[in-house]
């Protein structure tokens, strides 16, 4: 029997790799994954802030006081000269220090200023440490701001220079070659006759590796010669961590792949599984501690292969979670149509502020435009003979 | 009374620009927009294509034969040499161009080959054009296979590549420069005083656009020197068609923004609206074409804006949809802080195959940590006191 998706993919996990790390500029990192903790200077605000313009005083002068003497204006970045005394207020600006007399922040809004005094509002409805962020309150110094393997956002980049970190320590990518095969197959800029097609699967491929921010060492086509194809296999599986074929791995006599990579001493792990598309896809390991994808040559089982596969391969290779992006709602019901984990394109869409899956039409997996307008796909489980209308399936997006 | 979200986002949308475009090759297209229409060159498939391995006969020989002669194979890529008699069928691989004569394919788990001969299982059953992909089924030959517009992604490159397009027209990224302000921010590297902070703003908006593709031309920080802002802008804003900077537009005496952006002669179309976090926001135009987005300088703020002004400004200039992602339940309530379009930071939680929005706790918009484990933010409009547990919310992915 062959492997279900899920198992498919736990045998591949299972053979995750651990990648070097590297030391690269903050402006380059965005999409990195992290390889150290992240730890504070200092506590996170370094001082009590203020969060408004306005004034800061300590909150028993305003029962007391009707109006505040200004002892000194206080900008972002500047410290006060001395100590309120009873009746004082400092005038402060948003991103200054508030001195240890004062408690609390009146923005300019809630007040009146005039001659070098402050007049309060009766109104004022004054909380200790209003408008004031506390020292140490996002973080205290020496603690892990970031962990180890977060996927670096902009709020992980907010972090990072704030804590001027200007080099980051983060997993460097593997070295991936990509192979496609076959015969009818030619370059993009060759001539084809009206036999032949157009390599496009070698370029999907490299495209979703520098969707996940890697750049292929090698993108090549190979005609289906068990020499050539042998030769070139050789040179790539050494020289890369992950190489990933299309073509070449189905039941067709010019099917060469698994014989030539069992030659070449790649150990496979499985060959097919209990999916369509893609069913004839292939996995196999390297002593050297390489991985190798051989996935059949049709566009959409080359492109579904690439997320249900070699992404969640790759996640967890990096230490992220890995899985559907999240569930919604099915549009249509949708009838099994075959007793295999289906994965079918779809779309989002949104209607009265409610959105839900759409699947997208196309002519099986060998149709090019199969995916065109689609942002993901679902999981049709095997054992489901009917998607209900509105139940909740997994998305996967592209 | 201030703008609401909506209204300040459709003064933004007004001012969209036009940006040029450029050709560039298709292993750099990934996330660009495409600038032209795309036709096909030919039908596609070119030719009715065998979509299994196996043999390709007429159907009506089924019924009247039990075995059938192989006359020859076709390989993908190569073209029969001659048409079928009765009796006969071609060995066939997948991909190979299925010859007039023959209208059905059987696959190789179906029947038997011996001694040149193919027999047939009485159990097939034969249907016309089983397993053939029809010529022209994908896309007729002179239809526009992607239209302008489009986002490209792997499936557009698969159809790009298909079609052989090496070159592509798209359009050319803006030029962009990022300003942050403030006294008591310094670069990253250097010294920093107890009551000094770093500049993590211009590396957010810089790993912002970063993450739209766009390399920003210049990326610098100014202190809160009038004379100093004046040149730094002058220079940046004629040499760009978008310029964002961050602090300096609030209500403070160093809030020096908007009277050098009037005096530069930037135009303005509102400054501050009714949101939060963000609400000192300003926004203006200039002669040339170029815009101006000053926000104010903590940094939730400047993510935020970054993803609910500056991206959907963007996906306008590029002809694509903007908005909110998709719809999701809100896990818990949430009651309205304040009168104001909210934006509030959430990741997207799955328990029991269903996903919800899951707000991340953070200190205020000054909180350098508030968007750490977070996938986007929600929008909590100002009219809605109450957001009700469960109830569906614009989800807006970082």
């Amino acid at each position: 029997m062959l492997p279900s998706y899920a198992q498919a993919l736990e045998m591949i996990l299972a053979q995750s790799l651990t990648f070097d790390t590297e030391w690269i500029n903050i402006e380059d990192c965005v999409g990195k994954i992290l390889a150290e903790n992240i730890a504070t200077d200092r506590d996170y605000p370094p001082f009590n802030r203020a969060a408004m313009d306005g004034i800061a005083t300590h909150s028993s002068f305003c029962e007391a006081y009707s109006d505040l003497h200004i002892s000194e204006t206080i900008f972002a970045g500047q410290a006060a000269t001395r100590s309120l005394n009873a009746g004082e207020c400092y005038r402060i600006m948003t991103g200054a220090p508030v001195p240890p007399s004062a408690d609390i922040v009146i923005k300019i809004e809630d007040i009146k200023i005039e001659n070098g005094k402050a007049f309060l509002n009766a109104q004022n409805n004054i909380k200790p440490f209003q408008h004031i962020a506390k020292q140490g309150e996002d973080f205290k110094k020496d603690e892990i701001a970031i962990h180890k393997n977060a996927l670096i956002n902009y709020g992980e980049i907010a972090v990072l220079a704030s804590l001027g970190k200007k080099s980051i320590k983060v997993y460097k990518n593997p070295k991936v070659a990509i192979v496609s095969t076959g015969n009818e197959v030619k370059n993009i800029d060759e001539d084809i006759s009206e036999t032949q097609i157009r390599d496009s699967n070698s370029h999907v491929i490299a495209s979703f590796f520098k969707g996940q921010g890697i750049n292929p060492t090698h993108r090549t086509h190979v005609a289906d010669e068990p020499a050539e194809i042998e030769a070139t296999l050789k040179k790539l599986i050494e020289g890369n961590e992950i190489t990933v074929i299309s073509g070449g791995v189905s039941a067709g006599e010019a099917d060469f792949i698994p014989s030539i990579l069992f030659k070449l001493g790649v150990k496979n792990t499985f060959h097919k599984a209990a999916i369509r598309p893609g069913k004839p896809v292939w996995f196999g390991t390297l002593p050297h501690g390489g991985v190798v994808f051989a996935l059949p040559g049709n566009p959409l089982s080359v492109q579904v292969a690439c997320r249900i596969f070699i992404k969640p391969f790759l996640q967890k290779c990096f230490g992220l979670s890995y899985g559907p992006d999240f569930y919604l709602p099915l549009g249509p019901e949708r009838l099994q149509k075959v007793a295999l984990d289906e994965f079918i394109p779809v779309k989002i869409a949104s209607l009265d502020n409610k959105s839900f899956l759409q699947p997208v039409s196309f002519n099986g997996s060998g149709d090019i435009s199969a995916t065109l307008y689609s942002s993901g796909i679902i999981l049709h489980r095997a054992d489901t003979p009917k998607l209900e209308k509105g139940s909740q399936v997994a998305y996967y997006q592209w």
